[in-house]
Protein backbone atom coordinates (compact mmCIF):
# COMPACT_ATOMS: atom_id res chain seq x y z
CA UNK A 1 0.00 0.00 0.00
CA UNK A 2 1.33 3.26 -0.87
CA UNK A 3 0.21 6.96 -0.94
CA UNK A 4 1.84 9.25 -3.25
CA UNK A 5 1.03 13.24 -2.92
CA UNK A 6 2.91 16.13 -3.84
CA UNK A 7 3.15 19.11 -2.19
CA UNK A 8 2.84 22.55 -3.92
CA UNK A 9 6.54 23.67 -4.39
CA UNK A 10 7.01 27.68 -3.89
CA UNK A 11 8.09 29.38 -7.35
CA UNK A 12 8.38 33.25 -5.93
CA UNK A 13 11.64 32.72 -4.79
CA UNK A 14 12.70 32.59 -8.45
CA UNK A 15 12.77 36.02 -9.32
CA UNK A 16 14.99 37.18 -7.15
CA UNK A 17 17.04 34.54 -7.01
CA UNK A 18 17.95 35.21 -11.08
CA UNK A 19 18.32 39.10 -10.07
CA UNK A 20 21.31 37.78 -7.39
CA UNK A 21 22.48 35.80 -10.42
CA UNK A 22 23.09 38.69 -13.02
CA UNK A 23 24.55 40.58 -9.56
CA UNK A 24 27.40 37.93 -8.93
CA UNK A 25 28.01 37.44 -12.47
CA UNK A 26 28.15 41.58 -12.99
CA UNK A 27 30.41 41.39 -9.82
CA UNK A 28 33.04 38.06 -10.80
CA UNK A 29 31.96 36.47 -7.65
CA UNK A 30 31.59 32.70 -7.75
CA UNK A 31 28.83 31.14 -5.61
CA UNK A 32 28.41 27.88 -4.40
CA UNK A 33 25.70 26.09 -2.57
CA UNK A 34 26.37 23.61 -0.27
CA UNK A 35 23.25 21.03 0.51
CA UNK A 36 23.59 18.27 3.29
CA UNK A 37 21.95 16.70 6.14
CA UNK A 38 23.12 17.76 9.65
CA UNK A 39 26.26 16.13 10.61
CA UNK A 40 27.53 15.21 7.24
CA UNK A 41 30.64 17.43 7.32
CA UNK A 42 29.49 21.24 5.81
CA UNK A 43 31.25 22.97 7.87
CA UNK A 44 34.68 20.84 7.60
CA UNK A 45 34.03 20.63 4.37
CA UNK A 46 33.83 24.55 3.81
CA UNK A 47 37.27 24.85 5.91
CA UNK A 48 39.52 22.02 3.84
CA UNK A 49 37.75 23.94 0.84
CA UNK A 50 39.01 27.21 2.24
CA UNK A 51 42.35 26.01 3.27
CA UNK A 52 43.01 24.64 -0.39
CA UNK A 53 41.82 28.03 -2.49
CA UNK A 54 42.45 30.95 -0.26
CA UNK A 55 45.97 31.47 -1.80
CA UNK A 56 44.14 31.98 -5.56
CA UNK A 57 40.87 33.65 -4.12
CA UNK A 58 39.04 35.64 -2.08
CA UNK A 59 36.40 34.04 -0.04
CA UNK A 60 33.55 34.70 2.29
CA UNK A 61 30.98 32.48 3.55
CA UNK A 62 27.23 32.34 4.57
CA UNK A 63 26.05 30.31 6.98
CA UNK A 64 22.46 29.33 6.88
CA UNK A 65 21.05 27.96 10.43
CA UNK A 66 18.02 27.52 12.66
CA UNK A 67 19.75 29.16 15.59
CA UNK A 68 23.24 29.26 16.91
CA UNK A 69 26.20 31.20 15.25
CA UNK A 70 28.58 28.52 15.94
CA UNK A 71 29.47 28.03 11.92
CA UNK A 72 29.70 31.59 11.57
CA UNK A 73 32.36 31.63 14.56
CA UNK A 74 34.51 29.08 13.27
CA UNK A 75 34.79 30.73 9.80
CA UNK A 76 35.64 33.70 11.20
CA UNK A 77 38.32 32.28 13.12
CA UNK A 78 39.74 31.33 9.46
CA UNK A 79 40.20 35.15 9.02
CA UNK A 80 37.30 35.59 6.36
CA UNK A 81 33.88 37.31 6.41
CA UNK A 82 31.24 35.32 7.76
CA UNK A 83 27.44 36.13 7.71
CA UNK A 84 24.95 33.80 10.17
CA UNK A 85 21.71 34.01 8.46
CA UNK A 86 19.06 32.05 11.65
CA UNK A 87 16.17 31.24 9.67
CA UNK A 88 14.28 31.22 12.70
CA UNK A 89 12.35 27.68 11.92
CA UNK A 90 12.39 27.78 8.08
CA UNK A 91 14.46 24.51 7.04
CA UNK A 92 16.29 26.18 4.17
CA UNK A 93 17.50 29.20 2.99
CA UNK A 94 15.77 31.45 0.37
CA UNK A 95 17.03 34.19 -1.94
CA UNK A 96 15.08 36.73 0.22
CA UNK A 97 17.72 35.74 3.15
CA UNK A 98 20.66 35.17 0.50
CA UNK A 99 20.15 39.10 -0.26
CA UNK A 100 19.94 40.03 3.00
CA UNK A 101 23.35 38.37 3.50
CA UNK A 102 24.90 39.75 0.27
CA UNK A 103 24.24 43.13 1.37
CA UNK A 104 26.89 42.67 3.92
CA UNK A 105 29.62 41.69 1.80
CA UNK A 106 31.70 43.23 -0.20
CA UNK A 107 31.77 41.93 -3.34
CA UNK A 108 33.82 43.95 -5.25
CA UNK A 109 36.64 42.76 -3.34
CA UNK A 110 35.68 38.90 -3.11
CA UNK A 111 36.00 35.78 -6.02
CA UNK A 112 33.98 33.07 -4.27
CA UNK A 113 30.73 33.29 -1.86
CA UNK A 114 29.93 29.32 0.10
CA UNK A 115 26.73 28.99 1.26
CA UNK A 116 26.32 26.48 3.39
CA UNK A 117 22.18 26.12 3.42
CA UNK A 118 20.40 24.55 6.55
CA UNK A 119 21.03 20.67 7.15
CA UNK A 120 18.14 19.08 5.11
CA UNK A 121 18.20 16.83 2.12
CA UNK A 122 14.47 17.88 0.92
CA UNK A 123 13.82 21.23 1.19
CA UNK A 124 16.92 22.97 0.28
CA UNK A 125 16.43 21.32 -2.88
CA UNK A 126 13.77 23.38 -4.76
CA UNK A 127 14.50 27.02 -3.45
CA UNK A 128 17.16 28.90 -5.87
CA UNK A 129 19.59 31.28 -4.21
CA UNK A 130 21.00 32.81 -7.00
CA UNK A 131 24.41 30.13 -7.09
CA UNK A 132 26.61 29.02 -9.98
CA UNK A 133 26.55 25.61 -8.28
CA UNK A 134 25.52 23.19 -6.01
CA UNK A 135 26.75 20.19 -4.42
CA UNK A 136 25.85 17.68 -2.11
CA UNK A 137 27.66 16.14 0.54
CA UNK A 138 26.67 12.53 2.09
CA UNK A 139 28.79 11.08 4.61
CA UNK A 140 29.05 6.98 4.64
CA UNK A 141 27.61 6.74 8.42
CA UNK A 142 24.49 8.12 6.62
CA UNK A 143 24.17 4.81 3.97
CA UNK A 144 24.38 4.25 0.59
CA UNK A 145 20.91 4.00 0.32
CA UNK A 146 19.84 7.93 0.71
CA UNK A 147 19.79 8.59 -3.26
CA UNK A 148 16.89 6.04 -3.39
CA UNK A 149 14.85 8.12 -0.36
CA UNK A 150 16.02 11.43 -1.20
CA UNK A 151 16.19 11.44 -5.06
CA UNK A 152 16.01 15.35 -5.71
CA UNK A 153 18.95 16.51 -4.11
CA UNK A 154 21.09 14.23 -6.52
CA UNK A 155 19.24 14.84 -9.70
CA UNK A 156 19.96 18.75 -9.60
CA UNK A 157 23.39 19.07 -7.61
CA UNK A 158 26.59 19.68 -9.97
CA UNK A 159 28.97 17.94 -7.68
CA UNK A 160 28.29 14.81 -5.13
CA UNK A 161 30.73 14.61 -1.76
CA UNK A 162 31.45 11.67 -0.41
CA UNK A 163 32.17 12.59 3.02
CA UNK A 164 33.96 10.28 6.14
CA UNK A 165 35.45 8.04 3.84
CA UNK A 166 37.61 7.06 6.84
CA UNK A 167 34.90 5.66 8.59
CA UNK A 168 34.07 2.79 5.90
CA UNK A 169 35.63 0.38 7.91
CA UNK A 170 33.09 0.73 10.46
CA UNK A 171 29.87 1.38 8.36
CA UNK A 172 28.28 -1.26 6.09
CA UNK A 173 28.20 1.05 3.19
CA UNK A 174 28.56 0.09 -0.60
CA UNK A 175 30.32 2.20 -2.34
CA UNK A 176 29.98 0.84 -5.68
CA UNK A 177 25.93 0.27 -5.08
CA UNK A 178 26.03 4.69 -4.29
CA UNK A 179 27.80 5.45 -7.20
CA UNK A 180 25.74 3.42 -8.89
CA UNK A 181 23.01 5.11 -7.69
CA UNK A 182 24.14 8.74 -8.11
CA UNK A 183 24.79 7.83 -11.37
CA UNK A 184 21.21 6.49 -12.40
CA UNK A 185 19.50 10.69 -10.81
CA UNK A 186 22.54 12.32 -12.53
CA UNK A 187 24.95 10.91 -14.94
CA UNK A 188 26.81 14.19 -15.27
CA UNK A 189 28.36 15.05 -11.78
CA UNK A 190 31.24 14.56 -10.60
CA UNK A 191 31.53 12.06 -7.42
CA UNK A 192 34.61 13.19 -4.88
CA UNK A 193 35.00 10.79 -1.74
CA UNK A 194 36.85 12.85 0.90
CA UNK A 195 37.34 12.67 4.76
CA UNK A 196 37.38 16.46 5.31
CA UNK A 197 38.33 16.17 8.64
CA UNK A 198 42.05 14.49 7.50
CA UNK A 199 42.31 16.09 4.38
CA UNK A 200 42.20 13.09 2.79
CA UNK A 201 40.44 13.76 -1.21
CA UNK A 202 40.20 16.89 -0.85
CA UNK A 203 42.18 18.21 -3.37
CA UNK A 204 40.46 16.39 -5.92
CA UNK A 205 37.49 18.53 -4.81
CA UNK A 206 39.27 22.20 -4.72
CA UNK A 207 41.15 21.47 -8.23
CA UNK A 208 37.50 21.02 -9.69
CA UNK A 209 35.78 24.05 -8.13
CA UNK A 210 39.00 26.23 -8.45
CA UNK A 211 38.61 25.11 -12.39
CA UNK A 212 34.82 25.99 -11.98
CA UNK A 213 35.53 29.27 -11.03
CA UNK A 214 38.05 30.24 -13.12
CA UNK A 215 36.00 29.02 -16.68
CA UNK A 216 33.27 31.41 -14.73
CA UNK A 217 35.73 34.51 -14.37
CA UNK A 218 37.37 33.92 -17.57
CA UNK A 219 33.56 34.11 -19.13
CA UNK A 220 32.69 37.62 -17.75
CA UNK A 221 36.10 38.85 -18.39
CA UNK B 1 26.37 40.14 11.51
CA UNK B 2 23.25 37.77 12.17
CA UNK B 3 20.11 38.38 10.29
CA UNK B 4 16.89 36.76 12.17
CA UNK B 5 13.85 35.77 9.89
CA UNK B 6 10.68 33.55 10.78
CA UNK B 7 8.48 31.63 8.89
CA UNK B 8 4.70 31.15 8.86
CA UNK B 9 3.94 28.29 10.49
CA UNK B 10 1.25 26.04 9.29
CA UNK B 11 -1.63 25.70 11.80
CA UNK B 12 -4.23 23.75 9.75
CA UNK B 13 -2.59 20.87 10.30
CA UNK B 14 -3.93 20.65 14.12
CA UNK B 15 -7.47 19.91 13.86
CA UNK B 16 -7.18 16.75 12.09
CA UNK B 17 -4.36 16.04 13.97
CA UNK B 18 -7.02 16.23 17.66
CA UNK B 19 -9.76 14.06 15.68
CA UNK B 20 -7.16 11.55 15.16
CA UNK B 21 -5.74 11.36 18.58
CA UNK B 22 -9.32 10.80 20.14
CA UNK B 23 -9.64 8.16 17.27
CA UNK B 24 -6.59 6.31 18.17
CA UNK B 25 -7.44 6.56 21.95
CA UNK B 26 -10.65 5.24 21.45
CA UNK B 27 -9.15 2.27 19.45
CA UNK B 28 -6.66 1.81 22.43
CA UNK B 29 -3.56 2.67 19.90
CA UNK B 30 -0.47 4.19 21.02
CA UNK B 31 1.21 6.09 18.35
CA UNK B 32 5.16 6.90 18.36
CA UNK B 33 6.09 9.68 15.73
CA UNK B 34 10.08 8.90 15.33
CA UNK B 35 11.82 12.04 14.17
CA UNK B 36 15.35 12.16 13.14
CA UNK B 37 17.83 13.17 10.18
CA UNK B 38 17.95 10.80 7.11
CA UNK B 39 20.59 7.99 8.24
CA UNK B 40 20.30 8.48 12.29
CA UNK B 41 18.86 4.12 12.11
CA UNK B 42 15.32 5.25 12.53
CA UNK B 43 14.29 2.18 10.83
CA UNK B 44 16.98 0.17 12.11
CA UNK B 45 15.75 1.17 15.68
CA UNK B 46 12.14 0.44 14.48
CA UNK B 47 13.19 -2.86 13.85
CA UNK B 48 14.71 -3.21 17.47
CA UNK B 49 11.29 -1.85 18.87
CA UNK B 50 9.92 -4.17 17.16
CA UNK B 51 11.47 -7.17 18.23
CA UNK B 52 11.55 -5.77 21.84
CA UNK B 53 7.85 -5.56 21.81
CA UNK B 54 6.12 -7.60 19.54
CA UNK B 55 5.35 -10.64 21.84
CA UNK B 56 3.37 -7.85 24.22
CA UNK B 57 1.67 -5.70 21.45
CA UNK B 58 0.52 -5.73 18.14
CA UNK B 59 2.00 -3.57 15.94
CA UNK B 60 1.96 -1.74 13.03
CA UNK B 61 4.37 0.72 11.37
CA UNK B 62 3.67 4.21 9.04
CA UNK B 63 6.43 4.78 6.78
CA UNK B 64 7.03 8.50 5.38
CA UNK B 65 9.55 8.97 2.78
CA UNK B 66 9.50 11.66 -0.55
CA UNK B 67 10.34 8.50 -2.64
CA UNK B 68 10.75 4.74 -3.03
CA UNK B 69 9.42 1.41 -0.45
CA UNK B 70 12.19 0.23 1.12
CA UNK B 71 11.42 0.83 4.26
CA UNK B 72 8.14 -0.75 3.87
CA UNK B 73 8.79 -3.45 2.30
CA UNK B 74 12.13 -3.80 5.40
CA UNK B 75 8.93 -3.81 8.15
CA UNK B 76 6.39 -6.16 6.06
CA UNK B 77 9.40 -8.87 6.19
CA UNK B 78 9.37 -8.65 9.84
CA UNK B 79 5.70 -9.90 9.37
CA UNK B 80 3.91 -7.04 10.24
CA UNK B 81 1.21 -4.51 9.12
CA UNK B 82 3.50 -1.54 7.09
CA UNK B 83 2.16 1.40 5.36
CA UNK B 84 4.28 3.45 3.22
CA UNK B 85 3.32 7.05 2.65
CA UNK B 86 5.54 8.69 -0.51
CA UNK B 87 5.47 12.52 0.21
CA UNK B 88 6.64 13.19 -3.49
CA UNK B 89 8.75 16.12 -2.17
CA UNK B 90 6.92 17.26 0.83
CA UNK B 91 9.72 16.87 4.18
CA UNK B 92 7.10 16.01 6.92
CA UNK B 93 4.35 13.89 7.34
CA UNK B 94 1.27 15.67 7.73
CA UNK B 95 -2.25 14.57 9.55
CA UNK B 96 -3.68 14.65 6.05
CA UNK B 97 -1.33 12.22 4.99
CA UNK B 98 -1.58 9.95 8.29
CA UNK B 99 -5.61 9.80 8.40
CA UNK B 100 -5.01 8.42 4.84
CA UNK B 101 -2.76 5.96 6.48
CA UNK B 102 -4.44 4.74 9.40
CA UNK B 103 -7.90 3.88 7.11
CA UNK B 104 -5.89 1.41 5.80
CA UNK B 105 -4.91 -0.37 9.12
CA UNK B 106 -7.09 -2.64 11.11
CA UNK B 107 -7.03 -0.60 14.49
CA UNK B 108 -9.13 -2.66 16.35
CA UNK B 109 -6.13 -5.02 16.47
CA UNK B 110 -3.09 -2.91 17.20
CA UNK B 111 -1.50 -1.57 20.45
CA UNK B 112 0.95 0.15 18.93
CA UNK B 113 1.67 2.10 15.65
CA UNK B 114 5.41 3.66 14.77
CA UNK B 115 5.54 6.18 12.60
CA UNK B 116 8.45 7.02 10.72
CA UNK B 117 8.45 10.33 9.90
CA UNK B 118 11.02 11.73 6.62
CA UNK B 119 14.14 12.22 7.69
CA UNK B 120 14.33 16.09 8.80
CA UNK B 121 15.48 17.48 11.86
CA UNK B 122 13.55 20.97 11.06
CA UNK B 123 9.85 20.64 9.32
CA UNK B 124 8.93 17.60 10.89
CA UNK B 125 8.58 19.43 14.55
CA UNK B 126 6.33 21.79 13.34
CA UNK B 127 3.38 18.92 12.49
CA UNK B 128 1.18 16.75 14.83
CA UNK B 129 -0.34 13.50 13.69
CA UNK B 130 -2.32 13.17 16.66
CA UNK B 131 0.76 10.81 18.37
CA UNK B 132 0.81 9.98 21.73
CA UNK B 133 4.77 11.06 21.87
CA UNK B 134 7.32 12.08 19.95
CA UNK B 135 10.53 10.60 20.01
CA UNK B 136 13.56 12.32 18.21
CA UNK B 137 17.04 10.06 17.45
CA UNK B 138 20.46 11.18 16.89
CA UNK B 139 23.57 9.23 15.66
CA UNK B 140 27.07 9.91 16.99
CA UNK B 141 27.84 10.60 13.51
CA UNK B 142 26.11 13.82 13.76
CA UNK B 143 27.98 15.49 16.26
CA UNK B 144 27.46 16.90 19.57
CA UNK B 145 26.48 20.34 18.72
CA UNK B 146 22.96 19.30 16.64
CA UNK B 147 20.54 20.56 20.05
CA UNK B 148 22.52 24.00 19.30
CA UNK B 149 21.71 24.00 15.65
CA UNK B 150 18.36 22.29 15.69
CA UNK B 151 16.93 23.18 19.12
CA UNK B 152 13.25 22.84 18.22
CA UNK B 153 12.99 18.80 17.78
CA UNK B 154 14.51 18.71 21.03
CA UNK B 155 12.46 20.53 22.78
CA UNK B 156 9.29 19.03 21.54
CA UNK B 157 10.29 15.26 22.24
CA UNK B 158 9.44 13.13 24.57
CA UNK B 159 12.25 11.01 24.27
CA UNK B 160 16.02 11.57 23.00
CA UNK B 161 17.80 8.39 21.26
CA UNK B 162 21.54 8.59 20.90
CA UNK B 163 22.42 6.00 18.77
CA UNK B 164 25.38 4.68 17.27
CA UNK B 165 27.11 5.09 20.41
CA UNK B 166 29.26 1.96 19.02
CA UNK B 167 31.42 4.40 17.02
CA UNK B 168 32.01 6.68 19.71
CA UNK B 169 35.44 5.58 19.60
CA UNK B 170 35.92 6.90 15.64
CA UNK B 171 34.27 10.35 16.30
CA UNK B 172 35.25 13.18 18.06
CA UNK B 173 31.65 13.56 20.22
CA UNK B 174 31.52 14.67 23.13
CA UNK B 175 28.67 12.60 24.87
CA UNK B 176 28.41 14.43 28.49
CA UNK B 177 28.69 18.14 26.15
CA UNK B 178 25.16 16.68 24.27
CA UNK B 179 23.53 15.71 26.83
CA UNK B 180 23.70 19.05 28.54
CA UNK B 181 22.78 20.65 26.02
CA UNK B 182 19.69 18.14 25.53
CA UNK B 183 18.98 18.92 29.40
CA UNK B 184 18.66 22.68 28.76
CA UNK B 185 16.11 21.95 25.91
CA UNK B 186 14.27 19.71 27.63
CA UNK B 187 14.99 18.44 31.22
CA UNK B 188 12.15 16.13 31.52
CA UNK B 189 12.45 13.90 27.89
CA UNK B 190 14.62 10.60 28.82
CA UNK B 191 17.89 9.86 27.04
CA UNK B 192 18.80 6.35 25.65
CA UNK B 193 22.01 5.56 24.57
CA UNK B 194 21.93 2.67 22.06
CA UNK B 195 23.49 0.67 19.02
CA UNK B 196 20.25 -0.37 17.36
CA UNK B 197 21.57 -2.65 14.91
CA UNK B 198 24.33 -4.33 17.84
CA UNK B 199 21.15 -4.34 20.04
CA UNK B 200 22.68 -2.53 22.86
CA UNK B 201 20.68 -0.18 25.33
CA UNK B 202 17.90 -1.15 23.25
CA UNK B 203 16.16 -2.97 26.24
CA UNK B 204 16.26 0.34 28.23
CA UNK B 205 14.16 1.82 25.51
CA UNK B 206 11.39 -0.46 24.84
CA UNK B 207 11.11 -0.67 28.31
CA UNK B 208 10.21 2.57 28.64
CA UNK B 209 8.60 2.85 25.76
CA UNK B 210 5.98 -0.78 26.79
CA UNK B 211 5.16 1.58 30.37
CA UNK B 212 3.88 4.20 28.38
CA UNK B 213 1.51 2.28 26.38
CA UNK B 214 0.28 0.22 29.31
CA UNK B 215 -0.58 3.44 31.33
CA UNK B 216 -1.95 4.90 28.13
CA UNK B 217 -4.49 1.55 27.77
CA UNK B 218 -4.83 1.45 31.51
CA UNK B 219 -6.23 4.79 31.44
CA UNK B 220 -8.57 3.99 28.27
CA UNK B 221 -9.56 0.87 30.06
Amino acid sequence: MRIDMHAPILGKNDALAAELRELFAAKGVYVLNLLASPGSGKTSTILATIDGLRDEFNIAVIEGDIASSVDAETIKRQGLPAVQINTGGSCHLESAMMKRAVEVLDLDRLDLIIVENVGNLVCTTDFDLGENAKAVILSVPEGDDKPLKYPGIFEISDAVLLNKVDTLPVFDFDTAAFEERVRALNPAAPLFPMAATKGSGVQEWTSWLGGQIRACQEQGA
